[in-house]
């Protein structure tokens, strides 16, 4: 079969994608090899050495929430020892957010793609701010996560289990038409979830004042979908891993100090380039220099075409590109096309006429072009223990792309 | 001052307006001058004979709840006679969607103007299809209305109390960068409406069955919003009632006979021509030979220059246009700038790079230009008892802006 015809083929199990949020359970108990002793991380691996600050604060975090450690110097004698087991979150199925860590206790949101039946995992938003994601591990950041577990993840799964599912795919796709590009803003998912939830989250037996926390916490969250949108295009693009001869990339993702993709042909294996610094608009207080390089494995949702290679869907997001106008976002996704090897049939653009997503990122066009997708982010302090300080838009690097060009052309 | 000045200053008062949701209560408590025998209707004033069929219908249903007749010709024979009070909603202060029949017993939303103090009044929406305000009235119909009394009205009541009353313009506003343009689409603005409830709502002290019906009620009715948005419509534009010399409309309405406009300077009085019948897309098995003139309060959305006005806002509504395109919806809304006195500092459209809606339409430079407001609406049967038969577009008639124009160069 010819290469383009290869990469068409694959990006029809794509389009042909139906990602549903089937529970919401335990990540100990819904991600089959993840242990006890098991720490998932965003993006390729890296050793505690090489770390960066805000994925340290968040291993500190999770690992007092998992009574495994109290100080950072505890976490560190556990990671070099090996006595826990650092691992992508890639590699069990699952994404998380900027830092990405999940371990056992974290309720995650448990998606399947029923046109192929596999599953993707992805733990609960925190909010913005302090949040363990962004490295922050404050007794809030931990009581939240308790109440998580306590309280949120199980009142989830009663009430989506009482709906028979959430058919994530159709509320992207209206979300797309409202305002998202379901990475940097997620206000229209997160609005239509809670309203496709909110009939069964009402029934869950809570005291009133439970009941209302669990709402409030959905209400007053406008990125609450993200993770589900990152669970959903995991759980889409899943099926295209291990293709002979496809060029399509299948994940891209950052550790923080490492950015970092994966492609069809090529398997398990990560081509690497240093993660770049975003640019974007910082909370009052912070400057350029406590920004630290680009993070989290959210960079899925631009894998199958949304966030920032939908950015003509999201208007006011383009505000974060700086003096940019909605002709500005219009040129990117266009731009995006040119890498990309088809429309999505599903996720529509009414700026651009109805036209769909740039889906099916080809390494070959990419390199070819010199042109890499725009990935739209979160901004952490490069300090453990701070958090968020930000959002914004980054390139993705040109030099992953190329090593994974080289890597392809030699097992042809 | 000279008539220029006047309409600016007038314009200044509608894009000052803070329509704020303060309660949800029975007609007859919340309406001054509602009476056990009063029935509003929405559009000019129309007597029984002249009625159309989904007003007539809607009437039967309101006096059954009210307990007043059973048949339509007990109806026919209490407005004959007087013994009920017909009236425009306008008139008290109101406005009801298609038929727009408010009796004492339906909860009405209470939204005042924070900035002016006014109030202003609409029912509950029904949802699509069989509903009283299309002119159905079968038991269904009469159903859902009684659990609007006894357990909606007053769940609603509850939580927008405990919320400290739930701001409008906010949400028309980000509702409006999200695809709606608050009159054939509300599905944002119904989405961040629960969303800013829920947690309220959740609170409320019903059985689990109760809440639940309560929240799939919201949920399932994308356009539960419209009644709010024009409740904030007509608490917004009231101020500008009134003013010597000022030649803005105040109010565009219908009663599915005719279509009608009020204008500032001209106070109560309506200026009126016979109602078009509006385009669309239809309901399968319904043709247009079933079409009911244009019927309803809900213009004044257009009024303040959201619906039809802001149509670029929203290129969902556009497939009503038949083969329109998102660039048709921009030339709608430039268009409709050229009759309006000012963009709305508020409601903003992201297609237009933000530019405000037109606002403050003007008598004047509608008959200059021959450019009258277009309107989205529903379709209803014309015949009582059937309800909605589609959702489209209608020009507001020339007519009735000629003969308001009139009278303003009669009265200088």
């Amino acid at each position: 079969m010819a290469l383009d015809e290869i990469n068409r083929s694959a990006v029809d199990r794509l389009h042909a994608a139906e990602p549903v949020l089937e529970d919401v359970r335990p990540a100990g108990e819904a991600i089959p090899g993840l242990t006890e002793r098991t720490v998932l991380h965003a993006g390729p691996p890296v050793a505690w050495e090489a770390m960066c600050g805000p994925l340290r604060g968040a291993l500190v975090g999770a690992l007092r929430l998992e009574g495994l450690a109290v100080t950072e110097e505890d976490v560190a004698r556990l990671a070099r020892s090996g006595e826990i087991a650092l691992a992508p979150a890639h590699d069990l199925g699952a994404v998380g957010p900027m830092a990405g860590v999940i371990t056992a206790r974290m309720p995650v949101f448990v998606v399947r793609n029923r046109a192929a039946g596999n599953l993707a995992f992805c733990p609960i938003n925190e909010g913005i701010g302090r949040a363990l994601r962004f490295g922050a591990y404050d007794d809030g950041v931990l009581e939240r996560l308790r109440w998580f577990a306590s309280t949120l993840g199980p009142a989830l799964s009663a009430a989506v289990r009482a709906a028979g599912g959430v058919d994530l795919r159709g509320i992207m796709a209206r979300a797309l038409t409202m305002g998202d590009e379901l990475h940097q803003r997620n206000t229209a998912a997160t609005s239509l979830f809670l309203r496709a939830l909110a009939p069964h989250l009402a029934a869950v037996p809570l005291d009133a004042g439970g009941r209302s926390r669990v709402f409030a916490f959905l209400a007053e969250n406008d990125q609450f979908f993200l993770n589900l949108a990152m669970a959903a295009s995991k759980a889409s693009v899943d099926p295209l891993r291990g293709i002979p001869g496809c060029t399509l990339v299948v994940a891209m993702a950052r550790n923080g100090t490492e950015f970092g993709i994966r492609v069809s042909a090529t398997g398990d294996r990560w081509f690497t380039a240093p993660a770049p610094v975003p640019r974007g608009l910082l909370f009052p207080g912070f400057t350029e220099a406590v920004c630290n390089p680009d993070l989290g494995d959210s960079a899925i949702t631009e894998t199958i075409g949304l966030g920032g290679c939908a950015m003509a869907a999201s208007p006011a997001v383009v505000q974060f590109l700086g003096g940019a106008s909605v002709h500005d976002a219009a040129r990117i996704t266009r731009e995006t096309a040119e890498i990309a090897t088809s429309p999505s049939p599903h996720y529509r653009i009414p700026a651009l006429e109805f036209e769909g997503a740039p889906s099916g990122i080809d390494v070959r066009r990419v390199v070819a072009t010199g042109i890499t997708p725009v990935i739209n982010t979160g901004i952490a302090h490069r300090d453990a223990g701070v958090g968020q300080v930000g959002a914004g838009t980054v390139r993705a690097p040109l030099e992953a792309f190329r090593k994974a060009l080289v890597a392809l052309a030699g097992e042809e």
